[in-house]
């Protein structure tokens, strides 16, 4: 068994991946592939609105707000959202906490002003800015609630006047959030949802013809919003395996149950890198994201013998990202705690031979 | 076995389906799953990099060119050809040859001046515009060279003094195609590429940064050529199975081969219409599509029986779409002769009992 630590596209439950397998030679008993039959048929809308209502109803995502599958992952999201929401101050307020963070902010910039109210790259993006405040001349607040490569997240979001919009595409679903909160939350598919090619977007229904722009058709959210996510053809396969995925998570106990899994599997793995004396954290210790876990060798030189160790022991993709170095073993729901203690006793073993 | 008629998406090859349901369980000896690995490792970089190698390779594409794969189907191509090709004339000559060349056309419209110089719409776009020209303040000229849902297709293209830009999303990998003739080619994968998910983008490398008005990030295919088509996490299963069919295109002789047995296919169901007196074809017998044949019963009393016959078959997909009614039989490249043999066998059974 390999240990999967990879930041994205990364793990899904082993029962998805067999009943995807299954569903690519005869899905629904129809004799097809769930790739050859027509989005219209009455099997593909039933996935579709499976996927949109699990969505619904493992985040209590109230009456008033939509949810849709779309394509272009959180990249395109970021002029999707800027687009929906700029209205008549064409102003925005954005934290940059980190690369994704930043490149949101960007693409606001072609429509409007964008307001960098808050930012960490002084120190690198090793912390979450606190004590946010919003003008009354930004039209909304937009935030990445969890950096996969700084390894940080926001324990408590901002308490703005301005209407928030935020892109939680790498911890969405691993833990509580109350969306009323949010006019917009939007992620990509592949961290805690499904495969790479699909995008959630779950907004309030009155933010629909509020924008101060004319929008182009396929970034408008009402163009979905009137066709239930199948205005045109929907990236099917990645849209199944997110309602798999889903059901996995609805079956095993939503999200109250993996909140605590995952919080188990951070405290056990943050544990060890503040005891083991080989090794140290990046961030501050309270802006730590239960996602993505970013540490360093203490000694350089154990390098390579540590790389070994965790080779050996079957883990995978806990290489840091080039921008932050050391390594990020990154805890997504699908991780098994088995594999975090794998790695914990690596570098428990590591100090035994080596501190 | 169940012959698969559906207008997209639609059939692949079986080897295609069994290759692809088992990457899901394991990827290259991996022991991981096709879509639970990174998409910056060595194994994804190479299906990416082999799928726009076999597209280079079976369109016998210029090395001027180049090819991506990019989200958001062709929907979202209309507007990203809009703003990569518009110029100084912000003005752009568009074909109107069915449903889909409208929603073309009408995205150019948000950044220039849309010039229908040509349209089928008079007679519910049963026949394929002929002579076109453009004139010298036409950006490009846009068109679509097969129509999914009329059931027409160019037999020749246009030969215009305008750069040529055409949503081949219906019959891109059927047939021969002098790459060179165009500036962009642009098509949804979900008909003879692979699954929904994805669409593929070749086009001179020359027309980068031409454009006369600022490009939106994701929208700008210089944005993704620099990054080789990996600037975002790409549609990973919606690559790989690309590549998977493109390999079996290949290995089974490529277009020169597809094209001859899609003549076949074609040549034996529009035989049938045309001799069998309860069925009449659509479209003018020139503009015939090789891909989608739509045509109609001449006893309306006949289609409770007829549609039963067929169901009986194991024929599926064959209901004609809204607007046309009647019967369309997509026949794309992975649907074998056999299947329309026996959506023949059951039209001359049906002349046999009721004629």
């Amino acid at each position: 068994m390999v240990h999967n630590f990879s930041a994205g596209p990364c793990i899904l439950p082993q029962s998805v991946f067999k009943e995807a397998s299954e569903a690519l030679i005869n899905f629904d008993d129809l004799g097809l592939s769930i790739i050859e039959i027509s989005h219209r048929s009455a099997n593909f809308v039933a996935v579709m609105e499976e996927a949109r209502s699990l969505v619904k109803e493992l985040l209590h995502v109230p009456d008033e707000y939509d949810v849709l599958f779309l394509q272009g992952g959180a990249s395109l999201g970021f002029l999707t959202v800027a687009y929906n929401m700029i209205r008549e101050n064409k102003k925005a307020a954005y934290i940059n906490t980190g690369a994704w963070a930043k490149k949101a902010a960007k693409e606001f910039g072609q429509l409007g002003e964008t307001d960098i109210i808050a930012s960490s790259e002084d120190r690198n993006y090793s912390y979450i800015p606190k004590s946010i405040e919003t003008g009354d001349d930004h039209d909304f607040l937009h935030f990445t609630s969890n950096n996969t490569i700084a390894g940080t997240q926001f324990k408590q979001f901002p308490n703005v006047s301005a209407p928030m919009v935020c892109d939680m595409s790498s911890d969405i679903f691993s833990r509580k959030v109350n969306v009323s909160d949010f006019d917009v939350i939007y992620a990509g598919a592949q961290k805690n949802m499904g495969p790479a090619g699909t995008a959630v977007y779950i907004f309030k229904k009155d933010i629909l013809g509020q924008s101060s722009v004319k929008i182009p058709t396929m970034l408008d959210l009402n163009t979905h919003a009137q066709k239930d996510s199948m205005f045109n053809t929907p990236p099917v396969f990645a849209v199944y395996v997110s309602m798999l995925n889903l059901r996995w998570l609805k079956q095993n106990g939503g999200i109250e149950w993996i909140e605590s899994v995952n919080q188990q599997k951070a405290d056990l793995l943050y544990n060890e890198i503040d005891n083991n004396p080989l090794f140290t954290g990046t961030t501050d210790v309270e802006d730590r994201s239960n996602m993505n876990a970013t540490f360093l060798l203490t000694e350089e030189a154990l390098t390579d013998t540590f790389n070994s160790m965790w080779a050996d022991a079957n883990i995978s993709g806990i290489k840091g990202h080039r921008s932050v170095g050391g390594y990020r073993a990154s805890m997504y729901n699908a991780l098994p705690i088995e594999s975090v203690q794998v790695l914990v006793d690596v570098m428990k073993e590591l100090a035994q031979k080596h501190g």
